[in-house]
């Protein structure tokens, strides 16, 4: 039940992007915002919470909390290829403190800039901290990537670098103990690229888009690729085999780990925000004639079967304690 | 970070409705839902945040607590006009009860039935008990109905009884509090029938849908006619007069109440989700033809100006305690 002075703290918050008469016909202000579809396209809808403590630790700046709550929703648009277009928050405060509120807004609007997305409407409520986003992108549904979809025989697939964001994870809380000020204001460092990995991640909106047509299957990390490829495997009915060789590893991971951290953060920690997708040999040609900024990796191939199998020097392997058993 | 087994629960919980390769190309179990979106009407999108402690207390029954959920973003959209069509969900829960996540599924998808709407994804995290609900609708642009456009002269008016659901909160406090039974094993007393209308909300969707070319501005009542009628008045840019004997109380408040308390919780008692509504003078004979269920009172009327004014025999009047001042 917000008083008028919180009223008006939402429309600050929420109202940054106003109805514009073209695809926004009503925006923040109303019961609900009232929109305008492309004619041609599909809707694709995705709904995330991020809770303190759980998703991110006590004390994240909060720049980087809007940031991150609105790209892990995008990041779910990007893996099945899809344009970004709207989004809708919630925030749940514990104390509506007006510094906190814009610097979240401040780092909300920061990436939904970059990638031309409207806030249409907001909610503010009192409670834990925590924000829900469902974002709002559109595609043909023929260019629309899926988990399932792979064959036999297709590589397996990631973009960028692995473990970054666990790591970044562990330096921040680190700091944040420590109460070492926040990482925009840091030394360029390995750390701090760790760090940042975690706080800012990037959706790969426009690889994502690049994909359609080449990759067969396509989904984001978000929990590890030990917990997620999983779930692409079972959609898709296939064995996967990752040689953990070839898992891409960042200098500043190699700095801040050595190389048996790395490839377990690598391969179990979460929050890369990557794509990991599935392509023929035929199209291989495709994907490597693709810009060079758009960084990815063959880390695999598919078989038909089940499960995830992990090899080192071409042998079967098994991460000492990573609990992997339980997910394979 | 869900394990298999949450994976598997999540499969159960948001999955009861799966694609069925018309309006849902792609639904729960991707990165995101896929829709087509029905041609020539615009989309509606609401979302809302229900907190444990704050929008419901502790230990309401799951069944009302996914109903209810449901409910108050469907009234946004009932507000709107708008014919309701999918849902997103995501449940945050300290611990993965599967008696208590049945129920709650029961109640969400009860209501979703009630109106033909499906839910299309839905995410589990781990955190305080929270609900997050984004509700889409559709309606031609030109149906909308929003809380701008009033006029001076139109009289005001609400749907069903205001102040119950207030009054039913009182009694489901009193109730946990003395542990007594779930709402749904009682008798059928006036305190029973308050506590329903708290635990079950009815979105209003049929009236508003009627009520569209005949308002000219509407709103849900989720937060109290005193804090809720305002927000109307100042995006329609009109004082509003509201006549405190005219508001619609049931015989069950009354009985539970007083006619002094029942008045008091009609004016500032929040989570009714009743409609409330501008009507000009020359659209009453087909606002009164509507049938006769979709029941509605006049309360008051519009006039040059701004900030709202209750009367009591003709004559201004200020409720003792209600903090009324606060939100003129």
């Amino acid at each position: 039940m917000p008083t008028e002075r919180e009223d008006r703290l939402i429309e600050t918050l929420f109202a940054r992007h106003s109805a514009d008469g073209d695809d926004v016909l009503i925006g923040p202000g109303d019961d609900a915002a009232l929109l305008r579809c492309p004619p041609g396209e599909q809707l694709l809808i995705t709904i995330d919470t991020l809770n303190e403590g759980m998703h991110f630790p006590a004390g994240t700046p909060a720049h980087s909390v809007g940031y991150r709550a609105l790209a892990v929703s995008l990041s779910d648009l990007a893996a099945m290829a899809a344009r970004p277009l709207w989004a809708v928050v919630t925030l749940s405060v514990p104390v509506a403190d007006e510094d906190w509120l814009g610097g979240f807004a401040d780092g909300l609007y920061a990436l939904a800039d970059e990638h031309g997305l409207r806030v249409v409407g907001g909610d503010f409520v009192r409670g834990p901290l925590s924000i829900t986003v469902t974002a709002h992108g559109f595609a043909r549904e023929d260019a629309v990537l899926r988990r399932g979809g792979a064959g036999a025989g297709d590589g397996i697939w990631v973009s960028g670098f692995l473990g970054d964001a666990a790591a970044g994870l562990e330096v921040l809380k680190q700091n944040l103990a420590r109460n070492v000020s926040s990482p925009r204001d840091h030394r360029d460092s390995s750390e701090e690229r760790l760090v940042r990995r975690f706080c800012y991640p990037q959706p790969r909106i426009e690889l994502g888009r690049r994909l359609s047509g080449i990759a067969t299957a396509c989904m984001d990390l978000s929990d590890g690729l030990l917990m997620d490829l999983p779930r692409l495997l079972r959609m898709s009915g296939l064995q996967g085999r990752v040689e953990t060789e070839s898992l891409p590893i960042s200098g500043a991971l190699r700095d801040y780990a050595g190389p048996d951290d790395s490839r377990r953060l690598a391969l179990a920690g979460g929050d890369d925000y990557e794509l990991c997708f599935a392509v023929p040999e035929e199209e291989e040609a495709r994907l490597e004639a693709l810009p060079d900024e758009l960084q990815f990796t063959r880390i695999g191939n598919l078989y038909e079967g089940e499960g995830l199998v992990l090899t080192r020097d071409g042998q079967p392997w098994e991460p000492p304690d990573s609990g992997f058993r339980h997910f394979s």
